[in-house]
């Protein structure tokens, strides 16, 4: 594999298409390991990415838009029509299928839709009206149902009649339901088979199955496989009805990419991921968007220093302290920003225990404000020789550390109480705050003892 | 699951602990959803959690461990002797033993080791061998193995004498080796039983199966079950002999757990995760030994301001613009950062290609530095009237912004390809060179127009 590492797929990819041969594009494909795969897609022209979409087909190019990471199949899908899309996603399984469709904008997403075939378009309406991170929005729809009243005969030729739509799913379990569909049962495959032709299902399924609600959050679903050996959970509506299937490995995907997207945002990378075959001015705008926001919250930070620029020529030192003082109070909020942030997807603390929080960062505040302001009071004191220098200095650093974990430990809380999305608007937050709050301490702290300072 | 959320199971664990029952207790961690049960463990006494570790049997203790995040099962096994720690990991499946072992300093750990079952010993010192994230340390060492030259009957009577220990096992096939342990089949436990008693196991196999090398990095391992259904992948050392499973559900609690821990370090909690429970003393030293070696930086970097006072002091404003130029050079510099770094996980990026990368973020750079410098400049010019104070801070964020997309996007490439952790080392190093540049560009610019700005 190492060697293949070293290699450049997307050079023979390109020969291939030049060649035009179909077969040959379909065996390198396959053979190909699929983060490879990616990264040839994401470097070829935009001509050959549509060449390849036009060649293979559906269900082949369906396979390996399930491969590549969902930004680049979207922006894959973009390039060809609405209705060489639609042909794609009618072949995708139906989470991954809804998963691609969610990242569309809402009007590219709904004419997509209309040109898909009915079932699977209202399928994936079903699944993108869930909130992400839900059952209902991870779930598949491709399962076998049987209600009650089939015998086991039923249920057989059932099988050998729709043996070749069956044969695309991951069959150990038939799911049994009453005439309203709501889930009562499940039959295990074995049990089907071991039975006599007219043996009732009803006396051979496992009653009372385990099922999670549709709305049953992400956090909850992982401890739920962590508990129970399962592949996969049924997932009932609020009339118990049962509307899909929950598969372990997606929920490890959907916690993976919670995971990465977390990271992302909390870096400022917004509104999905970004690759770098994206154009310019996609990943220019949207990195804007973020920046913008945050330049014009700098400038009312700043605009603190504005306020005390006597202060600031009397003592002109003090602005060679003011960006250490924001950028380590930055810090120190982002550490009690990621520990809540991890805590809140273990389930470890929930949004109202916001006290609970305080309390425990309120003690490592004091201890990591008290080392550091004696750190950077002692720095100053040495460097100018003033004492008052370093008082000035090493309290307003010791208590905005403090002021910073207690922000920066509550607020992914607080946000998370609101509904908004705690790993995108900390950290703007937090290091608005803190910037005001340290370059006033440091500023005002200086006010008061001028005549000590000059 | 609602209501449960809501209460308080750790008063519940505290009042079966005092009553002491084995009984209720086992029953009760049974019946505890794994996230509640580890946020019950979180909040119960240092007493109580030794004692639940005496009380229980060591397997249900294992079980428990192997529910509970890794960082909190390590802090609950130090509270125990040596002895029973090594009990209990003595239970534990292969690879989840050797994850807790790993965090654990090395005289610690070799502590219980000495004390563990010398082959539960052995299999741990195996995966401890392999560095983090490769096939040998996610492997399991729990599978079936049957040479080349038995019969449908020695397998079968093998499989009933060892019923008991292979019934832990996840089993649908057994792998089979040569005299030497070489890899040549995999035989599917449905064939076996379907097959006469006679029959050579080397007839009835699948030949030439699947298999990784044990030193395949997690990224592949991903690629490779993203391709291929399977639940799992036989290991093989670089004899070709058989010596674990990769499961794929291991592979995917390695990828949550790869970006869980990129998050946590990118924003400065280093050396494993934090959890509120752990002591005050271990959280803030862990914490501070961070923030120590950044607000050095911070001084190295501020020292430029330092070298300018004269400066400073006579276009006093420029200090109102020097931490909003660090902070958006930061913001700027990140999000290269989160960009690379996530493109190198999904292995669209190789680190050797740093030129590429450049190529890619000058252009993003160019396009953003424009945009915030021309923001931050009229609003200068505007607030001042001066437009040369808009020229030089226009300029400055323009250039830095430049720098700083080109050093974010690059850095991580380059810590990866000398090996070094990038979600670690990037961030500090990142925002020491932008701070320094910035400073330097503002206030030599600002030093050149001297007469123009007073």
């Amino acid at each position: 594999m190492t060697e293949e590492m070293e290699s450049r797929p997307w050079e023979q990819l390109e020969e291939i298409l030049e060649q035009g041969d179909l077969q040959e594009l379909t065996q390198y494909i396959d053979e190909l390991p699929a983060d490879e795969m990616a990264r040839a897609l994401s470097r070829i022209s935009r001509e050959d990415q549509k060449e390849i979409v036009r060649i293979l087909d559906w269900e082949d190019a369906a396979d390996l838009f399930e491969q590549v990471p969902d930004s680049l199949a979207v922006d894959l899908l973009r390039q060809v029509s609405t209705g060489d899309a639609a042909k794609v996603l009618n072949q995708m399984q139906s989470n991954e299928r809804a998963d691609l469709l969610a990242e569309f904008d809402d009007d590219e997403a709904e004419a997509i839709l209309e040109k898909m075939q009915p079932e699977a378009a209202a399928d994936a309406r079903l699944l993108t009206s869930y909130p992400p991170g839900v059952a209902g929005g991870l779930m598949i729809t491709e399962y076998l149902w049987h209600y009650e009243t089939s015998v086991v005969d039923d249920v057989i030729r059932d099988f050998r009649e729709h043996a070749e739509i069956y044969s695309d799913y991951d069959v150990q379990y038939t799911y049994i339901v009453t005439e309203e569909m709501v889930l009562i049962g499940v039959l295990r495959l074995r049990d089907l088979l071991l039975s006599p032709n007219k043996r009732k299902i009803a006396d051979i399924m496992i009653r009372n199955p385990l099922y999670v609600r549709d709305n049953t959050p992400l956090t909850e679903l992982g401890a739920f496989f962590d508990e129970h050996e399962l592949m996969g959970v049924p997932v009932a509506d609020s009339d118990g009805r049962l509307i899909g299937i929950v598969r372990r490995e997606d929920v490890d995907d959907a916690l993976i990419d919670r995971s990465d997207s977390d990271y992302l945002k909390s870096q400022g990378i917004v509104g999905g991921e970004e690759l770098r075959s994206m154009s310019v001015w996609r990943r220019s705008s949207r990195r804007l968007s973020w920046l913008s926001i945050n330049i014009v919250l700098n400038m009312i930070a700043a605009s603190v220093i504005a306020a005390y620029q006597d202060t600031l020529s009397a003592v002109i030192v003090l602005a060679v302290f003011l960006p250490i003082i924001s950028d380590m109070s930055g810090c120190s909020g982002n550490q009690a920003v990621a520990v809540s942030i991890r805590e809140l997807s273990l389930g470890l603390v929930k949004p109202f225990e916001v006290f609970r929080v305080w309390t425990k960062e309120i003690s490592v505040g004091l201890i990591n404000g008290l080392v550091l302001g004696l750190l950077l009071g002692t720095a100053a004191f040495l460097w100018k020789g003033n004492v008052y220098l370093g008082i000035v200095i090493a309290s307003a650093m010791a208590i905005n550390t403090v002021v910073a974990v207690s922000i920066g430990g509550c607020i992914p809380l607080l946000l998370k109480w609101m509904k908004s999305d705690p790993a995108l608007a900390s950290g703007p937050i937090l290091t608005t705050i803190t910037d005001m709050c340290g370059f006033l301490l440091v500023l005002s702290f200086a006010t008061m003892m001028l005549a000590k300072l000059q």
